[in-house]
């Protein structure tokens, strides 16, 4: 079965050279943290991922996750690897002190996040889940519902669900149908079925806390009329001790093709009395204003769990091609057959994957840094510039690492041959577990119509602006690189051109007729991102030329480093130019005809 | 769960128009068969597959094959399919008449075939490995061989399985160590151990005729030392009567990621004995090239895979996106929620499955017409260049047509939303079913390699040149076929100009240091298959603008032809432009660093 080892070697290329730790720790918010304790942190979490997390991950695959009685029973040793992890502090690492937290930056929960993802994803969505509902109490809750339910989350001590999905509210979140009736006492009557609500039930913790969208009786239609719940499992007294078990009830658990450990539930509120005791976050109507306060997180979570996949992925592949003997690699000895690695196609499939890997990684936690100085610079532009580069960047992170997982997960079945099929060899989990990460937390395609829609037109695509001319600023200086950086640049620069391109056609063709951008949406989303990610690839590589170049011996990470960021540029990157087309041919051939013609 | 139709028109039009089934039956092979009887046995057979066979699929997903006493369980009605099949005579439709068969072109089988892997893969392979089987002993088997066994599996009441794999020796079958040491009396006492072992024991028949791939003891090393046998389950008298048990028998049965109701089963041979009787098959160490003689057919058959899975994949979603309703598509009415098929990204997506999957169907149709011209033609010039257009093709059809099922069954699932993850919609099947298709039969790297080290090269490039003049003489014709034809035609030309730059860049540099050709391979597959599809669909598109200017009533489906057809020249024939870079990259950052700096 496959290992994990945290890739601590690239993270802290990043953290020195992309997104520099120093630039975070400078901001007031995180003056008590150093590049030392981030460091002590991430190898003593590293540690307990790859020793204790890891090892779960074809288990929890295997065994998946079912009803028993009135709960959920989860895969051995999953209620443990939960603990452990809990009982350290972990979850508390990137929230205020004020509320338990450790008070580091949000970055470095992002590469916590990476690693729980590469260890067991399916396990990961327990503490992940849980972080989204911190974040909606913590900015729309009022005292009293932080100080019942926030320290206790924080701690991890009990989790979180978001309960937004019904059967006919799925993208369409406005259509949603669950009632939420004043109870006369501050509270209100849930009823309603959710689906789809991850860790909607387990038994890791004697409580768990569900936040659930429902609309009160004379709630306008649609998404205005949605108001935000907090539901805990057991009533929760003054004192803080449990209480009374509320009428939610899980009903079934879906059998996913994927993170099989995560129970997927179908809730039910209500069922047994006249709702489920809940209690109104913030104000009525207002829950999908809270929940877009979130979504920029959680979109960015689901974008680390691709990358998070692809990482494991990619190292279980490497492993194996570096140990399977198969023919003789051209040049090869007759004697010892080669190690499958020696073989072009083979090299080739491993660098797609390394490459892919290191800029899903670098697109991520360049969000992450952003999140930070969005939240805490100090000067008010800076945080506008950082917040806008966020919502910019998001349909693209969450995107781009998801489709590109799919891709890295599906080539690591391939390097395995045969072997790759069999579920034993573990390659296919990573395989099923990421295509989930495609469609939640609003699918690629309504990633692409965010993109178009909301965010290219943001300051009349003055945000997209300031993004092309920071790349085109990163081009220009490789440009003068040397040879080394060359084919960087000039790559780099050939995609920037076919951005251009491409973004034109949407903002003027585009904006001029809206289905025109919806048509052409999602090839020009892969389009940008994937020259953001060369862009990131781009800054890599002169870094590693300038930390080769210092040649203080530790030179080893930057040379390879070069040699991805190269790859990328010449084997990946260029498929942007396959995209412009695409975009523009628009919308005329989608409707030409009608549906029952297709 | 999913329907399936069989898509008789699709069908239909490239039967008409692309590759005509008057041509084949012009052949004096063929001259008993006409286009009703073809059109007949199609719709009939059709009718089993979606009655009968399709509605067993997920059954056979779910419960899957296993290993019970000495033997292996199949899922529940799957033995009931085979046999309404067998009874039928369906099997024997595309081989000879003189041993049994239906006389009909291989093309019909094809056709045939693609419906099979639609209405339920994993036991399409029991009949398709069957016909591997037959094609081996039809053209190498003795007289004897072919009475004694050949009659049996041509009617389906014995079905034949192919034994190459062993644990170290996978795609390099030189390295196989199954002994066959000479018995005195003609045959051989066959040991060792064979994995991956399609339908290696099931209780459809009453027997099983295995062909494996063995050693003699003075055998050369490697692949020039390797012979073929036939292995039967149960021993055959002289009048064809069943005898004792042979000592072939299944050890266990692997847990795949798909295609769950085949069996792959690990084979045992001579665990209770001295080995178990096996007949050698023409003479001793000739082996691989009587494998090499089933290569193509089998090839293809594994493109066909592909085909039938996109196909499947396509009719769910497009079935899921006229019911499935949210939202509201750009300017629908309010009221009743819009069909998801209305909205510009879900028609995108569709009409990406039905371009890709007619393209596909041209594809796998083109080659097998091909094939049945260079058996049965006249003339030996055209029976000639047939064969060499089917060599060339047959790379470029098992990658494409595979490498695309992976595409078509993801937006599949993807159309499915959250629905599409959870494993009783059935959409994730296809998706799991099609993984394999990128691996076995030569995973689609070593197809590239086949491709760039064998196939280019042949005739000096002179078959790479005829096919290209063939392509540009469609684009010739097309560029003066008006305004309805106008961009697939200059989306043509231009994915050729990229075809021929790629490939002179292979002729070249590539011919000069195989080692560059072998790094470029796989994009430069994708590049020219890609560009063959478009050429494909280009034929298509100058087919249906002149059914639709005949105006006889019928051009319904020329009509969405042209439309899929320019869909495809329009969105995906384009991504020819981002592969050429990467072919031309070459192996310099391939291997830049060593195995242990990756």
């Amino acid at each position: 079965m496959s290992e994990y080892t945290p890739p601590l070697n690239d993270i802290a290329f990043l953290l020195d050279h992309v997104t520099p730790m120093a630039g975070l720790t400078a901001l007031d918010a995180y003056k008590g943290i150093d590049r030392d304790s981030v460091d002590g942190v991430l190898e003593e979490f590293g540690r307990l991922m790859s020793e204790v997390w890891a090892p779960t991950n074809a288990v929890g695959d295997h065994e998946g996750s079912h009803v028993e009685g009135d709960g959920v029973r989860t895969a051995t040793g999953h209620g443990e690897a939960y603990r452990a992890y809990q009982e350290a502090g972990w979850g508390a690492v990137p929230f205020e002190e004020a509320y338990g937290g450790g008070g580091f930056p949000w970055m470095v929960g992002i590469v916590m996040q990476e690693m729980l993802n590469s260890a067991n994803m399916a396990l990961a969505m327990a503490p992940l889940l849980t972080q989204g509902a911190i974040d909606a109490i913590l900015h729309h809750g009022s005292e009293q519902q932080k100080e019942t339910y926030l320290l206790k989350m924080v701690s991890g001590e009990w989790t979180g669900t978001m309960n937004l999905t019904e059967p006919d509210a799925g993208s369409d979140v406005g259509a949603l149908r669950t009632k939420a009736v004043p109870a006369g006492d501050g509270s209100y009557l849930i009823s309603g079925q959710k689906i789809f609500i991850t860790f909607g039930d387990h038994s890791f913790t004697d409580n768990i806390v569900h936040l659930v969208l429902a609309r009160t009786p004379d709630a306008p239609a649609g998404t205005k009329g949605i108001s935000l719940f907090i539901v805990p499992k057991f009533m929760v007294g003054d004192d803080g001790s449990l209480g009374a078990r509320n009428d939610v009830h899980v009903v079934s658990v879906e059998h996913k093709m994927g993170i099989r450990a995560s129970p997927t539930c179908v809730l039910a509120y209500g069922d047994n009395s006249d709702g489920a005791v809940g209690y109104l976050i913030g104000e009525e109507n207002a829950g999908m204003r809270y929940m877009f306060t979130m979504m920029n997180n959680a979109r960015l979570g689901v974008g680390v769990e691709g990358l998070g996949l692809a990482e494991r992925s990619f190292q279980q592949a490497l492993a194996y091609a570096k140990e399977r003997k198969q023919g003789y690699a051209p040049g090869a000895a007759r004697g010892e057959k080669s190690a499958i690695i020696e073989h072009p196609d083979v090299r080739r499939q491993l660098l797609t994957m390394k490459a892919y890997t290191e800029s899903m990684r670098a697109l991520c936690y360049k969000v992450a840094e952003q999140i930070d100085v969005a939240r805490h610079a100090a000067d008010d532009a800076e945080r506008t510039a950082a917040q806008e580069m966020v919502d910019l960047l998001i349909p693209l992170t969450k995107s781009y690492c998801t489709d590109v997982a799919e891709t890295v997960t599906s080539i690591g079945i391939q390097v395995h041959g045969g072997m790759g099929y069999i579920e034993e060899t573990g390659a296919a989990q990573h395989y099923r577990d990421a295509k989930i990460t495609q469609i939640y937390e609003g699918t690629n395609g309504i990633q692409a119509m965010d993109l178009v829609g909301r965010k290219l037109p943001m300051r009349a695509g003055g945000v997209y602006q300031d993004q092309l001319a920071r790349m085109r600023t990163t081009a220009a200086e490789l440009s003068s690189g040397g040879e080394r950086l060359a084919s960087v640049a000039s790559e780099l620069t050939a995609a920037l051109d076919a951005l251009e391109d491409a973004t034109n056609w949407i903002l003027g063709e585009g904006l001029a007729d809206p289905v025109q951008a919806l048509s052409a949406a999602t090839p020009y989303q892969r389009l940008f991102a994937t020259t953001v990610a060369g862009w990131l690839m781009a800054i890599q590589a002169a870094a590693a030329v300038k930390v080769i170049d210092a040649g203080d011996g530790s030179s080893a990470v930057a040379e390879a480093k070069l040699v991805s960021a190269r790859f990328f540029a010449r084997h990946l990157l260029p498929q942007v130019h396959g995209l412009v087309a695409p975009v523009k041919a628009g919308k005329e051939d989608l409707y030409a005809l009608t549906a029952d013609q297709i």
